[in-house]
């Protein structure tokens, strides 16, 4: 690719989950929506996803029939190609919504799993309803122990377990509480590589009313949660903000009454961030099952960087 | 750090030891030479770095004492600030000559461990003279053990071993060809996590001569050496392409006869990128004794992106 065939596209790096910058998780997005401009290939997607050495950079593109979506996104790792990620659908519908001064408040993007429906709130923050699980159920206990050991965690501080597969392969400990969850040293191992996983612990009920009263006078949202996720592939270890893990326990925990139909989840701090994941249940039809009823995952976006890159 | 008091900055997102976008190590640059603009505090400067994910992040700032230096720089990983280091040294001279259109060839750059010659030359590629090294000698056994099973090198593939302190505390094994560095892999265990080390391997002559006439038309550099650096600190595995490491071997490999006092280095193969450092000892005067001379370490660099970023 010599200068002299590059084309410049626009670029932004979105803070995710976080409305104050460099506290969330980043996403990088380039703005291929100029038909004047010559689509990206796979190949140079892929390269520029390795080089930002985010854990995600997306590409925003029309859509397939706009009459159905509003943009199309592809979503990378550093090294592969995801059919649908929750940092990036957040991140890209806030670069959509930046780069076009669309005030639109009710969207669909388009990506590999299919049309994904998204809700811009009054604050600003935006969601995306949780896609299916289609693995659940209890985590063997070889793989618990597995993952215990990897991360010093005690057996008996796991309250429960659960495959939480929404596309990534997640599965999810509870753990006794949230200082048990920041406690958590990861100790990269071969064998807990194999997996990915995330740890959940609890606030305090003191906690969180003081966190209400004190820290939630800052940002309004006490979390009731804290996350850490170890997607384990590409160049990742400990993902700051995470989007599906997050949609994936919500699931889990509200179900079981772990968690309220609403709650926030704080994500990030054991890698100096500090991630709100706002998330609850849509429970304005009665007459749907419980289960059957959307679970919104959403957050804050903030834009730190914008310019240009050259492909 | 609310939105309405935000400051907004000049940032570079610059591919260092190479020409070609995405295929060398990129650096971050927030240039803060604006008087107009508030200086970024530590925090910020940390958090920035932090959050960018990139194995360093540079600050742009007017130099103390304009008689005496350019600019002044100050360099981050995720987790800590650097005294020196070699990437972020050439990509923020490049910032520094595209943000002020500056046509300079000599440069200096004032930085913690003090002040430092830059030089351009004739094709763009920018080169710092190698910081002396402060320990070198041969590398204890039981080490190099650690090193070995941790990347799956065999002990008998290990033809030399050396101490090259610069600053980082870096160690440089030499392997019997670049083969067995491409090969490596790194398996990460604590224990080989303590160290910061980088192997070597020469290519075969043969290779080196038909990518002379093959891929070196390309790009005009066969490379004489294959380099991976494991910086192991912070939250950067393996470093896609290291001036400081590379700073080292040169001074070690030229000053014991394996490298001619010219030679073109690649790195970053592993991590699929594809880097040149280009190194040259200066024996311009040859009253000095060959130990004295300086050694120069450069390379190309490509501006990726381009825009501000929001502090």
């Amino acid at each position: 690719m010599a200068a002299s065939t590059a084309s410049t596209y626009p670029f932004y790096q979105i803070d995710v989950f976080t409305d104050k910058g460099f506290l969330g998780n980043p996403l990088a997005v380039i703005v291929a929506l100029d038909p004047a401009l010559p689509f990206p290939n796979d190949e140079q997607m892929q390269k520029i996803a390795n080089w930002t050495n985010l854990s995600e950079t997306t590409f925003l593109l029309p859509p397939t029939d706009p009459t159905k979506a509003d943009y199309k996104v592809r979503i990378f790792t550093p090294n592969t190609e995801l059919p649908f990620a929750g940092h990036p659908t957040i991140g890209t519908c806030r670069a959509f919504l930046e780069h076009t001064q669309s005030k639109k408040t009710n969207l669909v993007q388009e990506c590999e799993v299919g049309l994904v429906v998204l809700q811009v709130a009054n604050n600003g923050s935006i969601a995306f309803i949780a896609p299916p699980l289609r693995k659940t159920g209890p985590v063997e206990e070889e793989t618990v122990k597995v993952v215990c050991e990897s991360m010093g965690i005690a057996r008996e501080d796991v309250l429960d377990t659960q495959w939480v597969v929404n596309g990534p392969h997640w599965f999810a400990l509870l753990l006794k509480d949230a200082e048990t969850v920041l406690k958590a040293s990861r100790v990269p191992t071969l064998a807990s590589k194999q997996f990915e996983f995330g740890i959940v612990g609890q606030y305090p009920k003191a906690a969180a009313a003081a966190a209400a009263s004190g820290e939630g006078k800052e940002d309004g949202n006490a979390p009731f949660f804290e996350i850490r996720a170890f997607p384990h592939v590409d160049l990742i270890d400990e993902d700051p903000v995470c989007g599906s893990f997050n949609a994936g326990v919500a699931q889990w925990l509200i179900g079981n009454g772990v968690a309220p139909a609403s709650y926030v989840a704080s994500q990030g701090l054991a890698l100096g961030r500090r991630g709100r994941i706002f998330v609850h249940r849509d429970d304005s039809d009665l007459s749907l099952e419980a289960s059957k009823r959307a679970v919104w995952v959403g957050g804050q976006t903030a834009v730190c960087i914008q310019g240009t890159i050259q492909v």
